[in-house]
């Protein structure tokens, strides 16, 4: 059977109800132990499976694939094998942990349980873009800065807006975060004053990694798009707004955003998503033709927001879904690379804060407690308007279809207080 | 002798009259030849000193290093080493370099004429932030965009402004650049339109290169500063100020600047540029304390674009200085991590153009031809207002003091039509 998306599917190894790493999943991550690694795995149920192990058992020996590339601590150099070798090693995987593969006799050997393991970055981040791709979140930026009638800028809808971030401080879930220091200017202040910013902020979003390169003055464009794209993360791109207030004109958000983004470790492949593909929202008015889109370029992702204080239980604050975006992930990489900027394996690539049109839907602070004039209630009685230290932030994503599930994980990370 | 400064040193390797690669200067960079490379030079008048070469005579060998780092396709290994081996390192060649070393006995084996060998990229350039340190350069433009009233903006004399830019399109003197095409709104259209950009500029900067690494959270104070910077180069930052002005708000440049960004070839280090420091212009209003700076941090480094028309001879159409700047390198440090954003190795920080007072000394054509309102005029009788197909574009710096020469060479690029 070639179908690894096949609904009726099952492994030999245990896959708890409701769990993200099923079988028709197969997302890739980088992990380690006090004994191994760090190396290439891929998670299904509770458990890790070890391609470095496998790949003794000689069970890649036929793909003609370098196998060292699963003894590294990045993915890079696997995915830089190219699209085919993905497909060939999915399908392979999928066979492998199939009931009845003869892997189940050596359990022991190829799979680590998530709970003794150590995940990391899955990949080297060459290069890292982040576009502003949800007009629910834009407009509701635009309103609160603007008012109502200036809320879109007259670019929005005829190009999707992007700027470039930092790959350096790009880390892994589980990563804590300090709240950042910096300058800003106090309401009705004439000077500016330093200090740990005052309104710290999530923003909900999703990203792409690319999986190919190109050379500087190539474009790629929308209709091959996707075959530059490895797979996805969710992501966090954590936001100190009062810096990035002061700080953004005219050139756009810096230190209020790079001091950390924090993304789930397994990165989900394009292929395991295949089936949760969705039209996305009509686009009014008609784009130029460069970044004209065909056929279903969305994917039906849930995605959810929790924040946990310290010691406490987590409550949602945020329910979405990454099909609300406006501008789709090809037309981001056709837009990205019209100039001929060139592209790199391992480029991040996100999506913007992802809200939806119900308030319940923001997919930041500053939308969900508008600027700070609504207080977020918790389940534990106490409220929020931006995030206090030691608040752990938790996003999620799945996707669900003909009882299958393919989810991302979480990234997980606490807010530390500002260092001393 | 230990000092690698001294106006009297003398090197046996002939350093033509004017050569910017005195026996003072010492710069790095990687080159190739039809025989060997990439690896490590230093420029010595019309010659690169081979270091992997130098190497196998045992030069190194009491200096405690690894001299692989020598034979390597970026400086980045090399520059890993630390800055007390820079300084050895640097000692050492000046050394070897001198009136009476032995190693003349071998210059066959260790030099290489700088005519038979290519020069690459001297460094993988793993982030990069483009600052808007000069005041000159942002008023002009502020004075276009927005009336004399409102040319600064309010948090520009308080913190060095800076935006990230792209790391993949950053290449090395010699290589062409494709006009970029884009989306631009004309001027009194509705929609906007494709196709070439019709404003292509060029801004004059410099880029310090960034020495050690830091970790997530961590600061480097403007007193440190200094000691995590290696060297610097000259930055050519193409822009295409249409499709620059059409994208740009509210997040900033990004196509405008994304399709290239061109560096000269030999990193000048701070050890060499260190008698050439200056005091930089006064800050008022004062500035806040973890931006304060004390000493000479401003560097006497002449700057000159020339624009030469294909097949015609160059003009000089612009004569600035980097110690015009606002913002000294130690200040945009300090900045650029006081919310504990970790810097790497091979970082590159662009300096923004560098504007002096005079109309002569604007950076870039935007300014001289006051967006478009003047005509450059050029020796060959024709003019510009932007740039041109097959224009190339150069530019060059130098220090001179007591007699010395120490310059970073060109950056020489051609501006080659758009891609059909």
């Amino acid at each position: 059977m070639n179908n690894t998306h096949h609904p009726d599917l099952k492994s030999w190894v245990e896959v708890p109800a409701g769990s993200d790493f099923t079988i028709q999943n197969l997302p890739y991550g980088i992990f380690k132990t006090d004994y191994v690694g760090p190396r290439v795995g891929v998670a299904i149920g509770d458990q890790i499976l070890d391609l470095s192990q496998v790949a003794t058992l000689r069970s890649f020996d036929d793909l003609d694939i370098d196998i060292k590339v699963f003894d590294k601590a990045t993915l890079n150099d696997f995915i830089a094998l190219g699209k085919p070798v993905w497909s060939k090693v999915r399908e392979r995987v999928s066979e492998l942990l199939r009931e009845g593969s003869a892997l189940a006799y050596e359990s022991e050997k190829v799979l680590v349980p998530m709970e003794k393991a150590t995940m990391l970055l899955p990949v080297e981040v060459k290069n890292y873009t982040d576009f502003y791709s949800s007009e629910e979140h834009a407009t509701n930026v635009g309103v609160m800065f603007r008012g109502k009638d200036n809320a879109l800028m007259p670019n929005w809808k005829h190009l999707p807006v992007g700027y470039h971030g930092r790959a350096s401080s790009i880390v892994v879930s589980g990563t804590d975060i300090h709240r950042p220091k910096g300058q800003t200017m106090p309401p009705n202040a004439e000077t500016p004053v330093f200090g740990p910013s005052k309104r710290m902020d999530f923003e909900l979003e999703m990203a792409f990694i690319v999986g190919d390169n190109t050379a500087l003055g190539d474009t790629v464009s929308v209709a091959e798009a996707e075959d530059y794209i490895f797979g996805m993360v969710v992501f966090n791109d954590w936001s100190a707004r009062d810096i990035q207030k002061w700080e953004y004109v005219p050139l756009g958000p810096f230190l209020g955003k790079n001091f950390g983004s924090s993304v789930s470790p397994w990165i989900v492949t394009m292929e395991a998503l295949e089936p949760f593909r969705v039209a996305g929202p009509e686009q009014e008015p008609k784009v130029l033709s460069y970044l004209q889109s065909e056929g279903d370029k969305a994917f039906d992702i849930n995605l959810q927001v929790a924040l946990e204080p310290e010691g406490k239980e987590e409550t949602v604050i945020s329910t979405s879904n990454f099909k609300y975006l406006y501008w789709n992930m090809a037309q981001q990489l056709a837009h990205h690379t019209i100039n001929g900027c060139n592209i790199e394996i391992g480029d991040m690539y996100a999506s913007g804060t992802i809200s939806g049109k119900s308030p319940d839907s923001y997919g930041s602070m500053l939308e969900l407690s508008w600027s700070g004039k609504q207080e977020i209630q918790l389940n534990d009685g106490s409220s929020r308007t931006f995030l206090e230290d030691n608040d752990t932030v938790i996003m999620r994503g799945w996707c669900e279809k003909d009882g299958v599930r393919v989810g991302f994980g979480e990234v997980r990370s606490k807010l530390l207080p500002a260092k001393q």
